[in-house]
């Protein structure tokens, strides 16, 4: 038996970064830059006035001067002659200052009478320009790998570059198994239920940006599963749910040793989740998880999500654990990793009642996993404790 | 002048929550499920076994008893006798239990020679029996409004729902304006700068919920904007950026009182943000951001999030602040509130040295907006001060 942080290091061996895709700079949002961008240009690319005001020399800029306003400088059209002593330019927020001035009076402190201005209030010293390149110069660089955030889009477009280079989107199929099983909208016999894994870690990798595909239950026969397998072609990563367990009907281990798996077969000391496979086929990584639904989500969270952060080139694939209070005793913890099921509130983290893993309603109403280290003893109230949030 | 606050009570009056639509279950991730959901259906539909193992009578599962095997209860195909005493059936997870059993013996506490099986562990009295309807029963609720999560996706699964009722996404139009722009992938003439709030603001909304759509640029002209708005003809919220100053060449207040618009000007006491102006125009509602680039994403965040989960009918429309100490002093606030750029680190939290409105670099920098009342005193370290994550 091995931890979880054992089991982890053995499926990023079966995943890599995979390759980059150039796509538009208004669909980047989420996904992964892979390589450092640079400007090729300076923000702002002029020294620009950061008030409406008018534009004019800082050693006159006092109390109650008066100057010839001879034009102005408006965002996109900029005033072209040179201001001379005595002389203002109107100009607005955004706009180029113009030649020969080097202070902005703010439109407050001056009165307008056709086209002369008097300084009505004292103007200070800030200038109220904007220096050419504050914000980013030639050759400022966004540092990749980085998931891209709305600041980032933003910024990008700034620096006019139109279409960015991300990692491309993982492939990953997923196979629910089991002669019980059938799709939602259909009619269930009496000893059947519905597929409900597939869909639950569907949003869960497509959130976190995979592209994935549900393909159809495998029945427990080898020819079921091996048809599904031959659907799966051209993904990253396969995912099996169910059938890897140690019954005689669990045939997954067997098919994908036909078709040529290099099995490993890991017993992990946690609570839910075991028993879990994993393996390489061709190109294509594949893993096992438990059929139990709960195990199967917990197992999303804990070994999918890292190997999909792997193969998108993030640099920090572990969702970092947070730490809280509990707020009702927990019992002692046996030889296993466990991940409670939790709901953190504003007076602390309490334990689930019912931790079978059969429960997707107590999953549903849980937004922790509360980590508790093998024969961890039991805890009181007030005492701190780790748990990853859902 | 008005707070944040009143400004968004406002905003709030120009929207409310759209109606639904039923999409396919496998793409409602992240979605806000608009009706209450009801099971109609138990899960497990039969007691199920939670081990591989024996089905017996509980009575007579004691240590070194003796069971003949009668048959085998798979999951999606039960055993269809009846378990008498004496008599064992193959069982697997997940499988129904057969009649007349009541105890799950696991494979682990018992040896087999052929259809015999001896007891070999003390068995205990733990059924691993899961009985039906321990997840969920017919009638067990969903309860609307709510965002759904990858859980909540798998729980409506195994309840059999294939569609489900979601609020219609809201359709936000952005314009940008200005003479002063142009697009990203363009040639800016020496005076031009590229369009980069649009880019920003559509992965923030669509993020958050929203379908998006970046409209051409407007120049500063009436023509010009009315072309643009006319091409927000069928969005629920129309954005625009720039050009809602008091400079001469500031015309969105002028062409939207034109087009009908009941306008509002609020100037709010906040940096960086105003001016912002609202109002409705027919049956689409508007709002004017300011064209400083970290200005309208502030006003993003603050302003367009909220009326944006309003229209979704999610209830919680405000982001919850946050609390964090300080690890470097701030100096005091002025007469407005101040949402600061900062970076939340182990240490704490730092307001970002340069807090230009202009500084797309400063603002991608950052992760949270320190946020200051008006006139708030000088803060050393270990403070505590509220943010708003970004």
């Amino acid at each position: 038996m091995i931890s979880v942080e054992e089991a982890r290091a053995l499926l990023f061996d079966l995943v890599s970064p995979l390759p980059s895709e150039h796509i538009p700079l208004a669909e980047a949002s989420g996904r992964v830059l892979s390589e450092d961008m640079t400007a090729t240009r300076d923000q702002p690319p002029f020294a620009a006035s950061s008030m409406d005001g008018y534009a004019l020399k800082s050693t006159e800029a006092e109390l109650h001067a008066m100057f010839e306003v001879i034009g102005e400088s408006a965002a996109g059209r900029r005033f072209d002659g040179v201001v001379g002593p005595g002389q203002a330019v109107r100009i607005f927020t955004g706009a180029p200052v113009p030649e020969g001035a080097d202070f902005i009076l703010i439109q407050e402190d001056a009165e307008r009478r056709e086209s002369l201005i008097t300084i009505t209030q004292d103007p200070g010293t800030k200038t109220n320009i904007r220096p050419a390149g504050i914000d980013f110069t030639q050759g400022t660089k966004i540092v990749a790998p980085s998931v891209l955030r709305p600041e980032d889009i933003a910024l990008m477009a700034a620096m006019n570059i139109p279409t960015v280079p991300v990692t491309r989107k993982p492939v990953i199929a997923l196979i629910s198994t089991g002669d019980e099983l059938v799709m939602p909208g259909e009619t269930p016999g009496p000893d059947q239920i519905i597929a409900s894994n597939t869909f639950g870690l569907k949003a869960l990798l497509e959130n976190a940006g995979a592209h994935v595909r549900i393909l159809p239950i495998a029945r427990d026969t080898v020819a079921s599963l091996e048809t599904a397998f031959g659907l799966a072609d051209g993904a990253d990563l396969v995912v099996t749910i169910g059938g890897a367990s140690v019954g005689e009907y669990d045939l997954v281990a067997e098919v994908s040793q036909t078709l040529g798996m290099e099995r490993s077969f890991y017993k992990i000391r946690m609570r839910p989740g075991k028993p879990l496979m994993a393996g390489r086929l061709g190109n294509t990584a594949m893993v096992g998880l438990p059929g139990n639904p709960v195990s199967a989500m917990v197992c999303g969270y804990l070994f999918l999500l890292p190997m999909l952060r792997r193969m998108l080139g993030i640099e920090q694939v572990l969702t970092p654990f947070q730490s809280a209070r509990l707020a009702e005793p927990i019992g002692k913890n046996g030889p296993r990793e466990h991940y409670m099921r939790a709901v953190l509130g504003a007076d602390g983290i309490r334990a689930c009642a019912d931790q079978d893993s059969s429960l997707l309603s107590v999953l549903a109403q849980a937004n922790a996993l509360l980590v508790r280290e093998p024969h961890d003893h039991a805890r009181p109230v007030g005492d701190e404790v780790r748990y990853l949030p859902l």
